[in-house]
C-alpha cells in the first residue's frame, strides 16, 4: 500500500502539494470545496470540511490528514481524533493558529517575543489602549482573517464599532515601527525532528505577500539564529506538527516580534520549490508522515519568488507564456490554474541564483508580464 | 482555457511529466493502457492506443498529442493528423524511431557518425558481417526492443535463427570499442528553437541504464561540443518535436558514434527534474506546446542519478523510507509507484553537490538502500 495523505481544502497550498507526493509516490487525495479547484487533479471528494461526517468518510482509508488551511472547526477535528485517524498539525496547535487572541495569549505565556496587545469588548477599552501607545494601534478580528482582510490600522476609538458588533470581542496590538518584515519557516515531525530554512524578508503590498527574498538579506549570523530558534520554540510549545510559519517583524530597534503564525506551506516559503534541496510541500508532506526530514540547503545564494496577483478578469497566466517564457528562460512560473481577478493570488515565479540584483530583476520582469 | 497536453502511454514517463504540468497550469491528461497505471492520477481515458478510433476520442479538445513511448502505429498517427490534431513528436520522425533499421539508413544518410551495420535477412548475411566484422556483432530486432531486449551480442551466425523466424529482416552491427557511453539531450520546438543539455555519462548494467552521471566528466569543451552537434543535427534533419535523446559511444579511438534514440523524455534525462534549471519533463510540455524553451544550466556542478531497480516482490519504495530519507536527506527520491520485480525500474534518486565523489556516493547509497 502507497502512503496515503488526506489534505482538506483544495486551494494552491494542497495544489502544490501534488509535485511532492508524484516523486515521493505519496498518494495525496485531496477534499475539495467545489469542483474545479486548484488542487482538483488530486480531488476524491467534494464537500463541506464542517460536516464530522463527510471529513471521517474522506479520511477513511488514508494515514494522515493534513490541511490546505486552518479552517476546520474543532469538533470535525475532534471527531477525527476520537476515530483514530492521525490528524497533522493536531487540534491542539491549530487551536492556536484559529484564533488570534488566544494565539497572542499563548505567545505570551511561553514569553516569545510579540507586539504589546490587548483583548478589547468596547471603544472605550480601545481607546485606552490607543491612549498608551501614541493614538494608534492594529486592530484584528480573532478570527477568519488573511491577505490583509480582517486587519485595520486605526487611529480612533470608533473605527471598528462595526466588528465589535459582528465579533464582540477583538485584539488590538501595537503599530509596531518596523524596519522590515521576515519570515521564518521550519518543520516539525511527531517525532520531534525539525527542519530549518533560512530566514526571509517578505515585501508586502496593500497587506497582501508581494515578494519574497531568500534568505533575507543581512541576517547571517544573530538574527538567523533568534528568528531560527522563535520558530521552534513556537514549534515545540505549542506541539506544531508539519511546516510553520511565523511572520515576523524586525523593529527599528532591531528586536524581532512575532506577527503572526500559519501551520501550513505558507507563501512565504513558496521560493523552496525551485531554491532549496527540500520544497515546502514536500517537508510538509513527510512531516505528517512522520518521515525523516529533508535538508533545508539552497541551490544558489538567492532565490526571489514574487507573486503574480490577478489581471484581467477572465485571462489566465498561460495565456502569457508566449512573452513570458521567451522574456525570462531561467525563471520558473507556477500556475494556480485560477481565473484572474484584479489583486487575486492566481500564481507565483521564482528566479534563483548568486547575485541578487539581477535574480530580483529577473523574478520582477517575469511577474509584470503577467499583470 | 487552460493550456491541454495528451498523452497516449501511462508510464513513468507521462508520471513524471505531472509535476511540470501542475507547475505550469497546464492541464495534462493521459492516455493509459490499463488502470493503476503510473500515471494513473492523469489517466483521463484507459484503452488501447493501437486502436485509432479510442485514440480520436481522447484527442479530442486537447491542444497537443504526445507520447510516453515510441509505439503508436503510423495508422494511428496518420489519422490524428488527419483530423487536424497537432502531433509531437510528429508521424515522421517516429517511424525513424519506431524501426532500428530505418534509423540507421536515415543517420548514415544524413552522414552522421554510426557504428558500422547491415541489413540482414539470413544466417550466411550475418556471417558475412561477422566475417568482415573481427567475428563479432550485436543483432538487434527492428522493432519493439528496449532495456536490452531485442539486442543480442553474437559471435556465431547461428545464435539469432529464431528471430529470423520471427522478424525476418533484423540490424546487424558492429561491436564497438567503447570507453564508456554518453547520452546527449535536447529539445526542440516545431518553430524551430532548441535547447541543450550538457552530455551526460550513461553506465549500463546487463543492458539497462544503471547510473547517470551529468555532466559527463571530462567532457568540457570538444566532446561536448560534438555530442551536442550531432543531437542538433538529428534533431533538425528528421524534424524531431519535443525532447530527443541520442545514446553515443565514446569509442576508445575518441569517436562518438551513435548507438539508440529517443523521441521522448528518457532515462538519462531524469537527473534534470533536481539538477537543472528546466526538467526534461517541464521542457518537453513547453517544446510539444511550441512555448519557448527554458534554461537547461545545472543547479549544481555535478548531478548523479541512480536507478532503483525492484526489490522483493510486492515491496515498495516508500517502505524503506524511514531508513533512506534520514540517512542520504539530501537525495531526491521518486517512486513511480509500481510494484517491485527483480530488475524493475521502479523509481530513481538524484543527487547535487560540487564534488562529485560525494554525490556519487550519496546517490548509490540511497539507491543501495531501496535494492
Amino acid at each position: 500500500m502507497p502512503l496515503t495523505v488526506g489534505v482538506i481544502g483544495g486551494g494552491q497550498l494542497a495544489r502544490m502539494m501534488i509535485p511532492a507526493a508524484v516523486a515521493l509516490g505519496i498518494d495525496l487525495r485531496v477534499f475539495a470545496e467545489n469542483e474545479g479547484s486548484s488542487a482538483g487533479l488530486a480531488a476524491t471528494q467534494v464537500g463541506d470540511y464542517t460536516d464530522a461526517e463527510q471529513v471521517l468518510a474522506f479520511a477513511a482509508g488514508v494515514d494522515v490528514i493534513t490541511f490546505d488551511h486552518e479552517h476546520v472547526p474543532q469538533d470535525v477535528l475532534a471527531a477525527l481524533v476520537a476515530a483514530g485517524v492521525q490528524v497533522h498539525p493536531g487540534p491542539a496547535p491549530l487551536a492556536v493558529a484559529q484564533d488570534k487572541l488566544v494565539m497572542r495569549e499563548r505567545l505570551a505565556a511561553i514569553g516569545l517575543p510579540v507586539p504589546d496587545w490587548a483583548r478589547i469588548e468596547s471603544s472605550a477599552q480601545l481607546q485606552a489602549f490607543l491612549d498608551e501607545h501614541g493614538g494608534a494601534g492594529v486592530v484584528k478580528t480573532p478570527k477568519g482573517g488573511y491577505d490583509g482582510k480582517g486587519v485595520r490600522v486605526v487611529r480612533s476609538a470608533d473605527a471598528v464599532d462595526d466588528w465589535f458588533a459582528d465579533h464582540g470581542v477583538l485584539l488590538v496590538e501595537e503599530l509596531v515601527e518596523f524596519r522590515r518584515e521576515l519570515a521564518q519557516m521550519v518543520a516539525r515531525r511527531p517525532s520531534g525532528e525539525i527542519g530549518v530554512w533560512p530566514v526571509v524578508e517578505s515585501v508586502q503590498r496593500d497587506g497582501v505577500c508581494a515578494e519574497v527574498i531568500a534568505p533575507a538579506p543581512g541576517t547571517a549570523g544573530r538574527l538567523a539564529d533568534v528568528a531560527a530558534d522563535i520558530a521552534i520554540t513556537v514549534a515545540e510549545s505549542l506541539g506544531v506538527t508539519g511546516v510553520l510559519a511565523v511572520e515576523l517583524f524586525e523593529t527599528t530597534d532591531d528586536r524581532l516580534l512575532i506577527n503572526e503564525l500559519a501551520m501550513r506551506p505558507h507563501n512565504t516559503g513558496h521560493w523552496t520549490i525551485d531554491g532549496a534541496r527540500t520544497s515546502q510541500f514536500e517537508q510538509h508532506l513527510r512531516a505528517v508522515l512522520d518521515l525523516p526530514l529533508g535538508g533545508t540547503g539552497c541551490h544558489k545564494e538567492w532565490s526571489v519568488m514574487v507573486n503574480v496577483l490577478g489581471g484581467p478578469v477572465g485571462a489566465t497566466m498561460t495565456d502569457r507564456y508566449p512573452i513570458a517564457l521567451a522574456d525570462q528562460p531561467t525563471v520558473k512560473m507556477h500556475s494556480y490554474n485560477k481565473d484572474s481577478r484584479p489583486g487575486r493570488k492566481v500564481g507565483h515565479v521564482t528566479a534563483i541564483g548568486d547575485d541578487l540584483d539581477e535574480v530580483a530583476y529577473q523574478a520582477r520582469a517575469a511577474a509584470a508580464i503577467f499583470e
